[in-house]
């Protein structure tokens, strides 16, 4: 599959710079970058898809996840975006490269490694580890980003599929959420003094919905991030550098899903804070 | 999309009857009612299909949802089977019908009426509660399924996704797991004498691994019951009644799936409770 190329007819800066920065995820986890895209850059367009006929893609392998991302980020490429922001981990770390080099000139933003930046901005010579998904965990994209940017950090990265599942249900607080929690953190905690990390790396969507709970559990002394706020920084300063702030007054938000516009709106409220309904949602077929 | 249709050339018994039993699910859940079908039925071929790449079914539009299974079905149709079980509750309760007038004249059981079978069987006039994914709840099939068997049973549903990736994670027994099963019950087992339920159906492949957490969570007063084994008894009856029994003493086991072999071999071995490696899976793209 091949990207669509971009209109050959040369905009004025204004025309282009009124166009939608796209966002794509597997579902509704992705809502979150959004959210502090939205907060960080309120000025702007934004065009969301989430690919709920297919989630989750943490589990799935990086062939079908590598195509799944391409046949997203093609669609939102159709609709005349100026930025792609990947806010799905998963993809992220499967698929920036290939997106990079498919749909060029288009700009394309991952999470991965704002989410190392933040880490080690926050944790110099930190002794960080990842939740994420299986299949990001399974690629190591996140230590290779820390190591990039910090040789004196130690890694280790821990796949929390549950943590996905928990979130959805919008089970994030109280003693089901701690147990779990606790169970997948423990062997982490333990230790001696010198070994135990300092730093945990938030690496999918869906857990800063979990992070009161994982804060119970960790306590105070340990650092904890997640790309969405690193990730709107990126964005925001991309939009200055290139003078590509929109200026058009109008900065909508629009939705898409490849299924299921009930369930979408459903949790996908509680990821971004505000009530939705189906109606809110286009369903497209990718 | 049309079934492809069944040779023209009229087999001997033999010839046909040797074909394999085809089972589906939309991952490795359904290698429970497969481990059913395998005790009852020794003699019989069996082909897996498990639709790991758009896995979870649970949670899709049931418009998604038939899409999938016909596409599944219609590649086991293929592969030539005399018979086709469709292991996945959800797929059951969304596509039945439609695969049974999709793919004739080849016979289709679901789990969903097996499963209703079992509960008015062990509970006349019973007060149930089935357990399910969103997408099973929300077709009510179940409740008509009993409702038709028995006039004067009563029937709740309950949706319980969390409980899926429980079992996929393999935390099947112990505090985390109990405490997701009070969460979710505590409600229905509360209640004046004469409403509580006295019956629990799995409704929901993955659920019976965790059928001794519930067991504790819900005393010994209250029956459980799941679709695997009634589904098994089914099919010993179809095969009997239609002289359809492999007795070419060739009763292979075939494993396939949409999506990442070694995931597959992991959690499924788990379910089959036998041990699996990749190389036993073998990845088809429908």
């Amino acid at each position: 599959m091949r990207a669509v190329p971009l209109p050959a007819i040369k905009m004025s800066q204004q025309e282009s710079s009124s166009r939608p920065i796209g966002i794509f995820d597997s579902g509704v986890g992705g809502l979150t970058v959004l959210k502090s895209i939205r907060e960080t850059c309120p000025d702007e367009k934004l065009l969301y898809l989430g690919d709920t006929a297919r989630l989750p893609y943490g589990t799935k392998s990086a062939k079908s996840v590598a195509r799944y991302a391409l046949q997203a980020a093609a669609h939102l490429q159709k609709r005349d975006i100026k930025l792609l922001v990947i806010a799905c981990n998963t993809a992220s770390a499967v698929a920036l490269v290939d997106l990079q080099k498919e749909l060029a000139p288009l700009p394309v933003i991952g999470v991965v490694q704002p989410g190392a930046l933040a880490a080690v901005s926050a944790r110099p010579a930190g002794r960080h580890l990842v939740l994420a998904t299986e299949a990001t965990v399974a690629l190591g994209a996140y230590s290779r980003a820390i190591k990039a940017l910090d040789a004196k950090a130690s890694v280790s990265e821990l796949a929390c599929e549950l943590l996905v599942a928990l979130a959805e249900e919008g089970w994030t607080a109280g003693s089901v959420a701690e147990s779990i929690v606790h169970k997948y953190l423990d062997g982490a905690l333990d230790g001696s003094r010198h070994s135990r990390i300092n730093s945990l790396i938030l690496g999918c969507t869906h857990f800063p919905l979990l992070r009161p709970a994982i804060r119970l559990v960790v306590g105070n002394d340990i650092s904890i991030v997640d790309s969405a706020s690193t990730t709107a920084t990126v964005v925001d300063a991309w939009l200055e550098q290139n003078g590509m702030r929109n200026r058009s007054g109008n900065h909508a938000l629009s939705l898409l899903a490849t299924d299921g516009a009930r369930r979408f709106a459903r949790v996908g409220g509680t990821f971004l804070g505000t009530s939705l309904t189906e109606d809110d949602v286009e369903i497209v077929d990718l």
